[in-house]
């Protein structure tokens, strides 16, 4: 996968490309990072890349030479026609489902504007994908670009070892993780669970299932309306609300 | 406000943090960023920082003797009683009401796992706060730490000048922005709408909260629900609705 980013703050992603997974992903020829500055392509005596709105207002907005002008570069020397993905407040909201889906593409580019606004034609005539990774105001798209493409560039085949691969990917399976505990079995007169002492396997597997459940029941009920529970789980949940309404 | 981050990969935050707003708030003395490697708190003869989970599975989880270790130590050296804030898929989602309630604090310690688990240990008596910045699997809690410093200190006192100070913060007023325009008033046949360039001003007001209008009800409905309407947005949002069911 070829992944461009367009920022004015290309040191922004130094230090997140340059470590683990992203890193490897590069050392492994999985993914190949090209960051640019599209300052480079403003035509214009003082490299301007943003302006006044028309309208008047606060703010200043992103000019649509600059980008239109280095993404079709980009576009010519790899010959390739990528997604185009905006990174702004106003996008799809981001989710697990939008990273398998982008894994699958060999080319992606990111725009990442800073403070500013965007000019409307650059969403209307070059941008394929509009997202966004949360209802917050961050200071730019660079760090939404970075979400992004770590969700994506973990999921490409042989970029995760076996010793990395999360423990359970909570929005893969649809619950939220069960607790976990690793030694010492007490620290500070803190106990791990008699259960997961204990080499039942069955009774183990059991305590999971239903302290999945009982997280997913309490922090996030909005995933149970759209899983698919057995009829165990059924009954499990039925005693966790049970058992809640106790205090 | 002081801000403590405690990674396995601290040369990731180098770059965000010595760039733009995040420099700056440093810089002007309103924020102070400590980031640390809780390896050095590993007080075994291998600075091993994860073990195998009790009960089995895959994956490793993060032991908690380091993380408590390293915490107590900036209690410690601080004097002073940060929020905790665990970066985890099980949290609380994050929203910018979050960050501005986080903005009040004067202390904020982050812990980033990477790859693995935390122990149940840290989560239930160290951490004050678990966040999640959303519905996807990332490497490590790193990027989803950045996100909240960056949303956090772009609020602090002073941080932000007017320049840029963004066009209208959507998650603010409540409502998507409306498109953006700057010069040229033409580029490549794609023109800036005539309303604009009018001069206007009570037309461009009306076509601007109108566009909003459009946008929210097209992309994030939801935001309507809990938003408070005028008589004159209800009328627009009808002519809205009718000009779609026209398509």
């Amino acid at each position: 996968m070829r992944i461009d980013v367009l920022t004015l703050f290309p040191n922004m992603f130094s230090g997140v490309f340059n470590e683990s997974i992203l890193k490897r992903a590069q050392e492994i020829g999985s993914v190949q990072y090209n960051v640019v500055n599209f300052r480079e392509y403003a035509n214009n005596k003082h490299n301007t890349v943003d302006d006044y709105p028309y309208g008047g207002g606060a703010g200043m907005v992103l000019k649509p030479e600059p980008i239109f002008n280095a993404v079709e570069s980009i576009k010519e020397d790899t010959k390739s026609t990528p997604r185009v993905i905006l990174l702004c407040p106003q996008g799809e909201r981001y989710t697990q489902k939008k990273a398998e889906e982008l894994a699958k593409e060999a080319h992606l580019l990111f725009i990442c504007g800073h403070y500013e606004g965007y000019d409307e034609r650059i969403r209307e005539h070059l941008v394929t994908d509009e997202i966004s990774i949360g209802d917050f105001v961050l200071t730019g798209g660079e760090l939404g670009a970075m979400v992004v493409i770590d969700s994506v560039v973990r999921l490409l085949p042989g970029v995760l070892g076996n010793e990395e691969s999360p423990v359970q990917d909570s929005f893969s399976t649809g619950l939220l993780e069960h607790p976990h505990y690793t030694r010492p079995a007490e620290f500070r007169g803190m106990k791990v669970p008699d259960v997961l002492l204990s080499g039942n396997h069955k009774l183990i597997d059991e305590w999971r299932r239903k302290q999945s459940l009982k997280r997913t029941y309490e922090r996030r009920p909005d995933l149970l309306q759209s899983f698919n529970l057995t009829d165990q789980d059924k009954k499990w949940l039925e005693e966790i609300k049970k058992e809640r309404s106790l205090f």
